[in-house]
């Protein structure tokens, strides 16, 4: 079996960390000019491995192996979210590519390699999955000519033009190329850590349903009007916030999260009773019943207070996904690496977040595999996972990569 | 007694409407060129009243009556809140201005005259009361240094430089000129107009006490932290303001109001688990005592909180007023009139809202009178009240003064 380099891994972590560090995590925005340093980082790295890389028209960064035969295609991604961590899928690329080191060094693997990927835009800073969508052939132009930036509102053909990308063709995948997706990345939630665990295996990425919750009052002077006469569409907000979080546990599954982002009181004055409000809610699950579950519950919980308040609520459906099941066999080969380097330590479970693996699903077997977040941070400078544990999920993860190879 | 113009009234309040009319409304905030342009008007029909007119070094537009003998002071202030009501502040500057003219009119009355002004900023968009508190002489210098306009952050030295009337003395009050203070504003809320009465005499104005709510939390993915284990900010306050709106009627008085006008969660996106959460939280009463009592519960709720759930919870107090009383003689001479021309249609009610007279009652016995608002609308532009409450109420208003002069 081939085996890694925990110093060219980490030292490769490290070099990639500086590239837009901010405190102890990193700050990479899409196409701001320290994300794109670190894609021609990326292609030197690549080219350096001896693979053939390119950024194509979306900025998907793609390093092809020259071994003949199939193949299998693993990544993640390398820009960041704000202010957010130096790990989260920087260490799924770097994976990726130590494992097409390891696997070229080891004599004993023939005719098989491994194509590295660092989709474009997984934060979704633009969109969503734009990158991977792209690469299976299911991103329009129209999508791209409408994306803007979520923090500064730039379009995204500007910073495509700027970055040098625009014109450039969006390549896409072959899948007869390929026998497997493999992707690793941090746990992002505290459940390994707290079980002891050091690889989870995930069976499904679970799906995201997304809704805005719209309310209409009367916008007023919080002084003069009576309790009684408001029409206080926060109020009405709340009251429904705080039925939700009375009633959800009753539909939900024990790994099913619900969340609400952002609350919006218009006009937002100290003085003023809101005439508007709104919120961000979503909630996740990786089984389609339980999903369905929720939104039923949250449908009448929206009809009650429609029948009891005078500011009505509109519920505006975002998006809803469908979960994605990994591949069994796949599975197995990461279940058999962990096994034979941390025994007993490894646990299959649902990955909590959306990742690149559930769009190259559609087109390929896929699999993903965690290492632990300390405690369980994610999203934020802060998150972090130990050296000793990144070094033993890039051998499990080469592992299984090699045994799917050589099968 | 002397008499009204109606013709002369409605004619100035709809000259002052075009001044940056926005709908049935008008956005005239405080220093905006509008606003300016209204100042500048005012100082003109002041002019034509008779009165010697000027704008003082904070805006203040002051129109001082020739007449000898003691007088009395009246107005309100003439900036509106952005997108707001053609009345609100207006009425009450021109309800002084016609009581001007109609008293020096009227040759039963000797000796006795009326000084109107408009006090700058009673909205608010640079601070609170800066007009009549500089009046008063107590407005420093660095309170002025350090405001800045609430909308766009424009220093309010800045926006002084800008009218032209920086460097101008302020003006400040003589409390041996006048025997007495009087306002009207609109009611802004809905009582008069749902009992059928029209006019208000106010008893006292309301104090508010306001605060800030600060949750700290800890900033996660949305999708991959349990419940069981999230420090959800938004979260802890949505359960802390449900607390409030079931436990405020305990100890609030029949015409307490408590108010939301703002909540933030940060970072606000909708896969992010808030880490911070803030509102603005504010009640009024007239009651001191009543005001204590909902303190009480409030710091009661919020220590409820901080037992029980993970991340804590800070109430920062933004400010604590004191209810100021109105004069009881001028409040008599406002029924008498009240009684005079629309008998059994007025009432004795507190203010809701704050209003400059507060302010000037530290120096001088104050009143204040209120004229309906059509559906109790008030701070937006849809803000109404009938022509012919407006000629009543003026008429009463005038009456008061005149009662108080020579009595």
């Amino acid at each position: 079996m081939p085996s890694i380099n925990p110093q060219r891994l980490l030292g490769d972590l490290y070099e990639l960390r500086k590239i837009g560090s901010f405190k102890t995590g990193v700050h990479r925005p899409t196409f701001s000019a320290e994300d794109t340093a670190s894609r021609h980082w990326l292609v030197e790295r690549m080219t350096a491995a001896g693979l053939d890389a390119l950024i194509d028209g979306i900025g998907n960064v793609l390093g092809m192996s020259r071994a003949p035969g199939r193949k299998v295609l693993s990544g993640s991604h390398i820009e960041t979210q704000n202010e957010a961590g130096w790990l989260d899928g920087a260490l799924g690329v770097i994976y990726a590519l130590e494992a097409a080191r390891a696997l070229a060094e080891d004599a004993a693997i023939k005719n098989a390699g491994l194509d590295v990927a660092a989709f474009c835009d997984e934060e979704g800073h633009f969109g969503n999955f734009f990158g991977s969508l792209s690469f299976i052939g299911e991103l329009s132009e129209e999508r791209i000519d409408n994306a803007r930036d979520r923090t500064h509102g730039t379009p995204m053909r500007e910073a495509l033009e700027k970055t040098g990308y625009a014109g450039r063709p969006r390549r896409t995948i072959d899948p007869s190329r390929y026998t497997a997706f493999f992707e690793a990345h941090i746990e992002q939630g505290g459940s390994l850590e707290q079980a002891g665990l050091k690889i989870g295996i995930v069976t499904a990425i679970v799906a995201i349903w997304q809704y805005r919750i719209v309310v209409t009052g009367q916008q007023n002077h919080a002084g003069t009007t009576s309790m009684a006469s408001r029409r206080d569409a926060g109020l009405t907000l709340v009251r429904l916030l705080a039925s939700i979080d009375q009633r959800f546990p009753e539909v939900a599954a024990p790994r099913s999260v619900w969340t609400t982002g952002r609350i919006t009181l218009d006009p937002g004055g100290p003085s003023i009773i809101p005439g508007h409000a709104e919120a961000y809610f979503q909630f996740r699950d990786a089984s389609p019943t339980v999903l369905q579950q929720m939104e039923s519950l949250l449908i009448e919980l929206v009809a009650e207070s429609n029948g009891g308040s005078p500011c009505p609520i509109e519920l505006v459906t975002v998006s809803k996904a469908v979960p994605a099941r990994m591949d069994e066999k796949l599975m197995a080969a990461l279940d058999a690496a962990a096994e034979r380097h941390a025994p007993g330590l490894h646990v299959r479970m649902p990955s909590g977040a959306g990742h690149d693996a559930q769009v190259i699903a559609r087109k390929l077997p896929a699999a993903m595999m965690f290492v632990p977040s300390i405690n369980g941070i994610s999203h934020h400078w802060s998150e972090n996972t130990a050296d000793k544990d990144i070094i033993l999920g890039a051998q499990v993860f080469t592992d299984a990569i090699a045994s799917v190879l050589e099968s």
